[in-house]
């Protein structure tokens, strides 16, 4: 039997990437989504679609009130997504976002028997997100093995980060060679309901620029 | 003006405490509870009046789908509430719990710009969870300052667990100098819906030794 893994699926590009690359390496994935709030509500379509195009054993989408707490162009309405690059870490940053979910991820793995968890975090071709570099991946996994009945006991956990190191354009590739169905993924910020993209937002534009340099057709769909 | 602090609330006896304990260091307090799926849904009745009787600025509720993970006798109906002691972590252990619910009081406290939060762990008289130990706190505020905005940019978050080191008695002693209504908090794992307490689970049992061998009357109410 493989081992288990549970892998944090939002539906856009990276998080797929990060479970083709999961399934590829042999786990049997877990994959867990979040309804928090987020504007861009066709992401968990997305997560959905990905999850069965890419036979997850199981996908679980967990409600979360991040919106209740707010202090995101990503779950507050009153915080406008920007269209042009800005400086230093942008408004669309979630306060403690990849914390929450890694946190969630490791409750379900505990009571799964997983002890790898995979997570699409990129420190490259990104936005500048704190919780996206490789000293934060470091810091979770060792919180989670001080955490968790099975760290204490000796059967640790691991945090993959598979893309971290990776540039879009290798992210894209690598997908790509794994049979990721890109058209299904949504990175859009503002998605309308159909899942099309504005093709201005920060998450856009890096996507675009990705398979320009991947030399991969891209498939958005633009509205 | 007061500097602002989360403090996590259960409507137990140590997070009653914890919340007295930030009060009287001056802190402006944000409480924070979850609506869990926890069994002793009384507690969150309790930890609304615990916040009125100790005058908090606000208190927030977030709902989050422990239950749906599972893998506790605190959230899983199908796992029963043991009531004699027993050897290692028990099975009201909930799953990642702590760092969970200090990844959302760390969301919500970069959110109102508050860069202290307190947690009612307690590693003496404590019911084994790795979770309440003083490595694990440290651990989290390690990460806590790699994962946020503000830690990134150098201003710091601390993690106060002012009763890690104490024996029940001593949290009941300083709670009961502070003026902590303790009739209104509620520890029974299945206490009723009114909160009266079953007497015999592990957590009754550390409670009722502690006001013994504080010297101060039980206020408890047992069904």
């Amino acid at each position: 039997m493989s081992d288990k893994a549970v892998v944090l699926l939002s539906g856009g590009l990276d998080s797929a990437t990060a479970l083709a690359v999961a399934k590829d390496q042999g786990y049997a994935c877990h994959a867990l989504s979040f309804d928090y709030g987020q504007r861009h509500a066709a992401e968990l379509e997305a997560a959905k679609r990905v999850a069965r195009s890419l036979g997850v054993v199981e996908h679980r989408v967990l409600r979360l009130g991040l919106d209740e707490i707010g202090g995101s162009a990503l779950t507050d309405e009153a915080i406008e997504v920007p269209e042009t690059p800005q400086e230093g870490i942008p408004v669309t940053y979630v306060p403690a976002r990849n914390t929450v979910f890694l946190a969630l991820a490791l409750g379900w793995a505990e009571v799964l028997g997983a002890r790898d968890l995979f997570i699409g975090v990129n420190a490259v071709d990104y936005s500048g997100y704190p919780d996206c570099r490789p000293e934060f991946i470091e810091a979770f996994q060792k919180l989670a093995n001080l955490a968790t009945r099975a760290g204490v006991e000796g059967d640790r956990f691991r945090i993959h980060a598979p893309l971290i190191h990776m540039t879009k354009a290798e992210i894209i590739r690598t997908g790509a060679r794994l049979g990721v169905d890109y058209s299904l993924t949504v990175s859009c910020y503002q998605a309308d309901a159909e899942g099309r993209a504005c093709g201005r937002c920060d998450s856009c534009r890096l996507r675009a620029e990705g398979f320009a340099a991947a030399g991969v057709p891209d498939p958005t769909r633009y509205r």
